[in-house]
Order: structure tokens, then sequence, then C-alpha cells
């Protein structure tokens, strides 16, 4: 189970080695929410996304001798691990679906792993990915079911309770986007650790609401499909055994936004932050904007969490009224 | 004449004001460039550029008894000084022109500034603004040639050679985009002050090279038109009085873009370092990526000075190949 202690040790290892985002704010923001709105900018992260400080941390912890790592991943995960291990000198390999956006792939390969397709209709990637482990000695690097990845992630959580307080905010939700839940409870235990007046709201697409519903109803729930939102990369089947206990003990509850929220959310981002997010890095910042009643408080901060987005998706944003 | 303890000055009342703007970085700008790239994300700053922090400090060394400000502009001076008028208490007029884009007026109106439009065919900005200043006791803020405005702007400098140095980089180009040259010669103050390894270099439009001109020629040269550029945040009829001098003590060369280069930056800009930047923004980014030859040594820092575009033109960039 990670603890407090643990992100605070990563934040120690990962001094200087992830980015120390900026926190951002909008006069027009504010206004549309009804409250005061800062901006957690891990869209600026190494790798365009938050997944780059838990991959580096969770590198970081390997025991020595380690010969390389192993990913699965479509997007973002990938980038982290691949530039997290290229900078700790470890091989990497990641096994990618063969129809992920050529520019994942593409990004992936320049960032120094070995990308190995499969196909997502025929093959089972666990296996692909448990026969070249075995077969070379390969470390798994889970996306969020893994401590280190977790206390990794959470270092986000401590810079959110100290940049809020140069702002003067002592006391307000934090809308995360919510996949697997690694940033999430990463953020929380940082939150119940360091700032108790803050508190982690999980956010997530319509129809992917697998964490809000598991919180409402104290169980593990799962996601009637994988397939149908473009915010790819924060689907996943249903919360981690390590991911949700945590969530369960330092969560509010889950809010669930549309696909349009997103883009919209995008567009906004693009207008009043300067900021290019991807629909899934969108999420909370769409909650905050479009969902105030969800929300108490005089301020509340989001964490826009990706943008590793395609020039078409992202002209879809653009698009909206 | 602006000082570098003028700068200084600007940086203590500017402190918890103005944003202290990320330095970020890209393995794959990197690669493009053929050096190491830094790039100081001045587009994240209040209001979407630089001009914040001029239009700031210039308004907190106003006199007493001050009734309000008026400015002259079509965009990115517009908002800043609107913006830092409202947070003074003050009230602030900016003369637009009529056919600016209603999204920059709509801004500039929804900070707090009363908007006087003209018509660019028939009227003289200048004979309606000082009208108005007379009538109504307003002070004007002009745009670059103000030594507080300079002031203000090379406080960025100050910032980059400490960001800089946190990289292990004390010996770069400093690459900036150049309108009248208050951003470009409070840099080149700043750093001759404080990080004498660095030195500023003004990045234009081509055919809006009067800067790069001037500095060559050593007398100052206007450009033949101010209708033509995509970069309009930095087309302007000739360097500055106030500005020249500081830019020929110590700027070193100009360097000249394209309109392309410029979209193609933008692109880059989105695709590694999640950054919305508009054309006359992304002029310095352009010369370090297309015009390696124009530069020296291992490493180069890139000013990014605004994010104010519109969808349609941000979506010429992403349509670039």
């Amino acid at each position: 189970m990670s603890t407090y202690d643990d992100i605070r040790n990563a934040a120690r290892v990962l001094d200087g080695v992830a980015r120390r985002t900026p926190m951002l704010t909008s006069p027009f923001l504010d206004e549309m929410a009804g409250r005061r709105v800062l901006v957690k900018a891990e869209c600026l992260q190494h790798t365009g996304s938050f997944k780059y400080r838990g991959a580096s941390y969770a590198i970081s912890q390997l025991p020595e001798g380690t010969r390389g790592v192993i990913a699965y991943s479509s997007g973002n995960h990938a980038q982290g691990v691949a530039a997290a291990a290229a900078r700790a000198g470890l091989s990497a390999v990641i096994v990618m679906p063969a129809n992920s956006p050529a520019l994942k792939i593409d990004n992936t390969r320049a960032l120094g792993a070995e990308v190995v397709l499969y196909d997502r209709a025929t093959e089972d990637r666990e296996a692909i990915g448990a026969r070249l482990a075995d077969a070379r000695g390969l470390t798994l690097i889970k996306p969020y079911d893994n401590p280190h990845v977790i206390a990794g992630q959470g270092t986000t959580g401590l810079e959110i309770a100290e940049q809020a307080a140069e702002y003067g905010v002592s006391q307000a939700d934090v809308a995360v986007c919510c996949g697997g839940g690694g940033l999430t409870s990463g953020i929380a235990l940082a939150l119940a650790g360091s700032a108790p007046g803050f508190r982690a709201r999980p956010c997530e697409p319509h129809a992917f609401d697998d964490v809000t519903r598991s919180l409402a109803s104290g169980r593990i729930e799962r996601n009637a499909t994988m397939l149908g939102s473009i915010c790819d990369a924060i689907v996943t089947p249903q919360p981690g055994d390590l991911t949700f206990p945590i969530m369960v003990a330092h969560c509010g509850p889950g809010v669930v936004v549309t696909d349009d929220e997103c883009l919209d959310a995008m567009k906004h981002a693009f207008l009043r932050l300067k900021l290019v997010l991807e629909p899934g890095g969108a999420a909370a910042l769409a909650a905050v904007l479009f969902h105030a009643d969800a929300f108490e408080g005089d301020a509340v901060i989001a964490v826009t969490t990706g943008g590793n987005v395609d020039p078409e998706m992202f002209d879809r944003a653009l698009a909206r009224p």
C-alpha cells in the first residue's frame, strides 16, 4: 500500500527530473465556473502527460541489475515509460495496438523504446508481454496498480497544495481526470497528508464512469465496454486493486462529463490558458466549467493531465461554437 | 533611458503580479535544431502575452492621482493594459481598429476596459487618443517606447538567466520575437546586467525586418508597409527611439523568418510542448528550428511571446504537413 511518506520520497527522487508544472488562472474561467479556478497544467510535463512522474519514480526504485522494462499502453504511459527508461539507461519494450495513432507509435520509438505491435482483435497483449518479459528478463511497469507509480503521480498533489497556498487557497475540491486511478489516488494521498482542506474528485467520461459508480456502491464496478469515448487516455476497465481503497478512503464523489464537454473545455484551454489538452486530459476542466453544482466552496482546482492529441481531434474542439 | 536597475526594480514590483512563466524543453526540438533548445513560455503569461509585464510595471509607476490610462493597440498590449489597469483600480480606454478580431475586442472589454473603435482607413488613432486623453485626463501607455514598459518586459530576461542556469546553461543566444523592440531591448538589458554569456537576437517576419536592417545599417530603417504578414503582434513601422539604442548596444544580428515557418513552429509547439502560440509569438521558435545556422553554441533559448490566436489561424498551422 502506498503511503504519504512514499510520495515525499518520490518528490525527492523526482526533484530536477520531473517538471514542476505551473498553476494557471484566467478571469474568464472564474466567471464561467462561478468561483475561483486554478488549473494545474500537467500537460506541460515531460512527454506531455503526468505519466512521466510515476514511470520515472517506479524505474528509480527497480533493483540493481534490472535488465530492462516493459509496459502495455497505447499512449501516455508508453511515452512516459520510454522517456524515463531512456533517462535511466535501461532498455524499454512497449506493447502497443497496431491501430494506435501513428504519432504515438513514432513518439514512443523516438524516445528510444522498442515498440511491439499486436492485433487488438486477435492477440492478447498480456500474453505477448509475459512471453517477452520472460524471454528477455524485463520488468513490467503497470500503468496504475503499482505503489511506486501511485507515489510518483502523487507528487502532483504535493505541488498542488504548495502552489494553491501561493494563491491564498487552502480549501478546495481538486478535480482530477481519472482512468485506473493512479493519479487520483496519488493526489488524494498527498492531499490527505499535506493539505487536509483539499479533497480529490475523480472526473470521468459518460458511460466510462467505473470509478464514480464504484465509489457510490462501495465495491469495484466495471465499464460495459472499452470502446466509444474520445477520452482514450482515461478509459480503463475498472478501478485498480491498489488505487480503489485509497480513493474510497480519501476522495469525494466522482463527476461525469460528456465528450462534447471535454471538447469545449479543450477550446477554452486554447482560448484562455494557451494550453493544448487532449480530450481525456480536459475532463477535470470540463467538470469544473460545466458541472459547477458538483463542487463546493469558493475555489476549485482542475488538473489538466495530458495534451497528446492529434491535430484532427484538436480541430474538432476548435470547431465547437 | 532604461537601466538594469530599473529592471531589478520592476522585478520586485511584479513579484506575485506577473506570472513566472516556465522554461520548457523537448528532445524532439533539440533534434530539429541540432542543439539544446530551451523555450521560455511567455504565452502562458496573464492575458496570453508578455505585454502584461510592461503594462503592469508602467501603471505601478504612475503618479498618485492618475485618473486613468489610454492605449492604442489591436491586440496584446490592449489586453495587457486592460488587465493591469483593472488590477490597479484605474479606468482604461483602448483605441482599437474597428476591424480587429472580434475576440480581441471582446476580451479587452471583458477585462474591464472601454474600447473606442476607429476606422483604420479614414481616422487617425493618435488624434482620437489625444482628444480623449485631453478631455478625460488620461495617461498614455505607449506599447514599447516607454522606459517603464521596457523595464517591465525586461523582467523576462532575469527569469531566463535564472531558469537557464537551472538547466546548466550559462552561454546561449536568446531568440526574441521582435516588433518595436520593447521586449527585445528589455531582455538585452537584463542579460547584459545579469548573464553576460547570453545575447539577445531579434527575430522578425520576412519583409517586416526593420530591426534587423536597422541593426545592420546602424540607423533606424522603416518597413515599406504595415500590411501583409500574419504576424500581426510584431509588425511595427520601425524600431522605437528608446529601444533602438539599447538593441544596438546589446543585441546580436536579427534573424528573419517566413510566415510559413511561423506556422510550422506553431505546429511543433502544439505537438511537442503543448503550447498555443500565435504566429508573431512563434517567430523566435521558427528561427531556432529552421535557421540553425544563424545561431552559435550548444544551446539556444527561444522566447515564445504570445498565444492570442484565432481558431481559424491555428487550424492553418495544424494543417501544415
